[in-house]
């Protein structure tokens, strides 16, 4: 496994393969990787001859008052977790190979990200695009996995990849549950014990409200208040239950079509976020 | 000569050139070409293997009272023209083939493009910024020819390559101009005789206005007074004439480093730029 922190060296080895005549997988993450992300990786090997594992703390979609300082990061960790899963390389720039002093450009999408976290989170999304588009232009990757707990992102990312014609294809890998059923997250390390079980009302009450819609419940507002009264129940401060149109990402009074019942709560200082599909 | 109407035709095509191990080159248009046009595709020419001529009047480049719908097109007189100076592959989509109707994603740069003709045309470099970087992933072009008439587009286009690494080379051609010294443009056509006349106060000025800079001048001021003058005189409408620092776009008071002195100006309808480089 091979560690590159330039883009001249990442686009000199990539390009070596790619004269190989293999295929490029890009998994990018803010590292601290758990299992949620290893399975991107599994997923990854699945569909290219070589997988690359990007590793970066992108500053840009981090609002002044978030948590980019106290992002958990452990290098060592994440070297040794991509060595045994079988990546072939680590991409491990720093901000001064990822921004310019004068950086000015920017990758924005306007209307799916213009609610859930994109709401509570202004500038975020604009971060996450303009990055994973400077990810996948240095890689030139034909593949890049995602994952399916950030449902909004993966969202996003299909569009920008759809209206810019960006010649990437897009694997949305499945969500990932701790055996308690929280769904995985780096900032799960920030959760006391205490609020860690309390936390588990977030993914109680989707699994209760996705049982609810199975049984034929069609009216989203129920399903979100049973969802809102776990969390709200067990000490949660909310900041959205909704239940959205899968494509267009506008809300539902009645699910008559496919649809996300996804939830942000916050347990102490850390943001969790959890969705379960409705078909 | 191939014309490709569709985005799978245009990457079926381009894909087999490069499996041929052929570079390919865009020369990125809006058709109506003239000898400016042409010149970029012989540029084109001494970069690569293969050259791609796109002919395709943008609309978001354009503002609510602005000329789309006015902007000339012939695509006869454009694919005779390419077929004659040698052009691989004309890519000619409709707006369809370039826009969802539920489009929504964006590049924008912030900064160079605050100034100038973006100041004048709000979202115009919007529009320009991402068609481009559409463009270039559809064709996955090696280099591309921009004319230096737009200087500001030129530096715009370069900074969205820096800034989100495109994996594309930008060469910047030199301006054409016509016998009596006006710079090439598809809205010449729409000059009558004596404006066209007039307009000629604007290339006149520039040329006077090195020359004076040739000989010591480094006041900007004194230059910019010089080319109004000329072009007030002659009965144009100035929107700006400005000599910006050629990296940043920023005015300069003294001319102290390498700058360019632009000018836009409309003779009746049609609004007219041209530049000078002050090195």
């Amino acid at each position: 496994m091979i560690i590159l922190r330039s883009i001249a060296e990442t686009r000199k080895a990539l390009d070596e393969w790619r004269r190989q005549g293999r295929s490029i997988a890009l998994v990018p993450t803010m590292g601290y990787l758990h299992e949620g992300h290893l399975s991107l990786v599994d997923e990854a090997k699945k569909h290219a001859d070589r997988v690359v594992v990007s590793i970066y703390v992108n500053p840009t979609q981090f609002g002044p008052n978030e948590d980019l300082d106290k992002y958990p990061r452990d290098f060592a960790h994440d070297e040794a977790c991509c060595q045994a899963r079988g990546v072939d390389a680590v991409f491990y720039p720093d901000n001064a190979v990822m921004y310019c002093p004068d950086h000015s450009c920017w990758v924005t999408e306007e209307s799916l990200s213009q609610t859930m976290c994109g709401a509570a989170r202004p500038g975020h999304f604009r971060g996450v695009t303009t990055v994973v588009l400077k990810l996948f232009n240095i890689t030139q990757c034909n593949v890049a996995v995602f994952g399916r707990k950030d449902a909004q992102q993966a969202l996003i990312i299909q569009r920008m990849v759809r209206d810019l014609n960006v010649p990437v294809s897009i694997i949305v890998a499945p969500l990932v549950r701790a055996p308690d059923g929280l769904a995985m997250s780096s900032r799960n390390k920030y959760l006391s014990s205490d609020e860690r079980q309390r936390a588990l009302s977030i993914s109680a009450g989707l699994k209760q409200a996705a049982a609810l819609f199975a049984g034929g419940e069609r009216q989203a507002a129920a399903l979100c208040e049973l969802v809102s009264a776990g969390i709200t129940k067990a000490g949660g401060n909310i900041d959205y239950v909704v239940v959205m149109d899968r494509d267009t990402l506008r809300p539902l009074t009645t699910i008559d079509r496919p649809a996300v019942l996804a939830v942000a709560a916050f347990f102490g200082k850390p943001r969790l976020i959890d969705n379960v599909f409705l078909d």
